[in-house]
């Protein structure tokens, strides 16, 4: 499935021998047309690696053909040999699938400021490309892997006969720029660059931008929308565009869930704010909140670190009108203790913080996770 | 030595039964003059605690009879009661010194969200009055600790025979606002509040706002500065705001050397920034940012996590001229792989990042410290 579940595109996933450990490694995604029309947003972190800066250049035309993407290394801060080996990449793709370097946009993950090993980039693109499949989804989705435990996919199909399926990789580093992390989404709707990047930008606004697992932009994140046409169908713009945010959500979500060392997944809601920009505003700063983080981790309805996040936004609000539940008990009532925090149940994984700034109508989700020494141990024995 | 070093201050610390496991949780010091001037800054959270939105006001006329702390409670998001219980603090403090409450200045620490108990504070007020000495301080440092491993103090004398003395603490929730924790400086220097105020605000800017520990601003944020001019001497201004942010920087250094479950205590150093606020947004992104708090804890010079919170900011910087040394070492020249980070010793418990913006002359020096499974511990295993 994957990003094979739509018609008109082949993938590979395959050890091109980057990473140290032996593990896949290197995806290749492929557009087969007829159309091979595509969108894509990035990072807004001003450090941006190379490969961002090469995709960036790519999309421009609104044409991507191919999509070369490995793990084991992020090819940031790797000075102008590190957009050398990104153009020598993206031209030994170009190369075996017969198409043009500028039709092929490249994505790295894994730790900054190493260069690649590119006779193994180089070497691992000729065998992807030798095992390209229909049913080579999965295992792209597998090889573009670096700290997360499991990979990431998701389809979802219109009943006119065209579907969008995608795949991601993020566990660390992970928090909102234009996108938090790489991913790789294909649709066999027949629709062109313009649409495919509307339909992007309103659906990664509302779901990859709202992901905030530990506050830490990347160098590297990549949101990619490729259309082949392939189904011969093309759906209305809103059902399309409903279609591309359920994905996104559901990998977004998935992203979470698989965060480093994460034991609680955490949905923060922001009602009755006096603007959306407010409710997110909110929202991400009580998910970067260590304390609250950790005190989550303890199973701790620690209304207070709530208030004191929500206190250092510029947001409308009157301290002495805010509401906060936890798990659906409402632990703190205009501004002070509300009902018995003995009440709160936290034993499951997902837990549900709203945020009540009774200022206005409008709301926003942000989703986090707990703070935990497991992530400190996985961000501090190794680099990463 | 600490608030009664300098002639006309009184101070006592003792254990009120605020704190159930017996420790000391309230101090009193006291002017006893000639003077009685006092200036002070606050958080800017938004969210403040009641003692703040108490001391506020007394602080508006430039006069401070006396300090009531206590541990064991922050009497914040408390709702109209918490302001009652501060005020009636501020009463009965007034009430055994003879003075007037609005002379009385109120500081509280603690857990969020709960009622003090007024009866143990009450007559725990009338105990401290009770051992009221010049000799104090030290016993008034202890009884302001929460989770503070040990009390901090600081002295300074001018040479004609005046002297800033101050007692702080603070451990967790501790990132700039106007101020970050509990701190109340005393002198016997004589000089009236306003010159109080203006020596306070430019030591504070320079110190205790560029403490970092964990991105967490209290509501209970505090900085005092009492002046008895029991000395008699007027000291030139320059000298004595010099004396202030030397005891400021001492008693920040000292936080974060004692910030919960620390290992290491990081100098983040940003030089050749093109603006004092540029270098401050920068040194206060990298001091945030977890995943370097966590490499710098497992003892790895992970450069690619200080460019990549460098990118987060609006500074003036170019990419490709950035410039990074850890502990002398400059593993980052422009944009790309330095000197070998195997050269990087980081064995000891003070770090030290220099971020070389190479872009301009400005200057700013963020204090924050590594983010460790201790940290975790401490604030996810109990309510703090």
């Amino acid at each position: 499935m994957s990003v094979t579940a739509a018609k008109g595109f082949t993938a590979a996933g395959i050890a091109a021998g980057i990473k140290e450990n032996g593990n896949p490694d290197l995806a290749l995604v492929v557009n087969n047309g007829p159309r091979r029309a595509a969108a894509g947003v990035f990072t807004s972190n001003r450090v941006k690696a190379a490969p961002v800066l090469w995709s960036e250049q790519v999309l421009k035309s609104g044409q991507v053909s191919a999509v070369v993407l490995n793990s084991g290394g992020a090819n940031a801060c790797t000075g102008p040999q590190g957009f050398q080996d990104t153009h020598a990449t993206a031209e030994k793709t170009a190369e075996v699938l017969g198409r043009g370097a500028i039709e092929v946009a490249v994505c790295s993950t894994g730790l900054i400021g190493v260069p690649l090993p590119m006779d193994k980039v180089l070497g691992g693109v000729e065998t992807a490309a030798a095992s390209l499949s229909e049913h080579g989804g999965e295992k792209a989705a597998i090889a573009i892997k670096t700290t997360d435990t499991v990979h990431k996919t998701s389809v979802v199909s219109g009943e006119a006969g065209w579907t969008v399926g995608g795949m991601a990789k993020g566990a660390g580093m992970l928090a909102p720029g234009l996108a938090t992390m790489l991913v790789v989404l294909t649709t066999d709707a027949d629709l062109d660059d313009a649409t495919l990047d509307r339909a992007l930008r309103a659906a990664t606004k509302v779901t990859f931008d709202r992901v905030d697992s530990d506050g830490c932009m990347s160098t590297n994140d990549t949101v990619l929308l490729l259309a082949s046409g392939a189904s011969g169908v093309t759906p209305g713009y809103e059902e399309f565009a409903e279609a591309v945010r359920q994905v996104c959500a559901d990998l977004g979500r998935q992203l979470i869930g698989d965060a480093e060392g994460a034991s609680k997944d955490i949905r923060v809601e922001v009602v009755n704010a006096a603007s959306e920009e407010d409710a997110v505003e909110v929202g991400r700063s009580i998910a970067r909140n260590n304390l609250l983080k950790c005190a989550i981790h303890g199973e701790d309805p620690n209304w207070g670190r709530v208030l004191s996040a929500i206190g250092t936004t510029k947001a409308a609000f009157e301290p002495d009108q805010l509401n906060v539940a936890i798990n659906g008990v409402w632990v703190c009532k205009n501004g002070s203790v509300g009902e018995d925090r003995d009440l709160v149940d936290m034993r499951y994984r997902e837990v549900h913080i709203v945020a009540d700034l009774a200022a206005g109508a409008e709301t926003a989700t942000i989703w986090t996770n707990d703070l935990t020494a497991d992530y400190v141990h996985e961000n501090s024995a190794y680099s990463s």
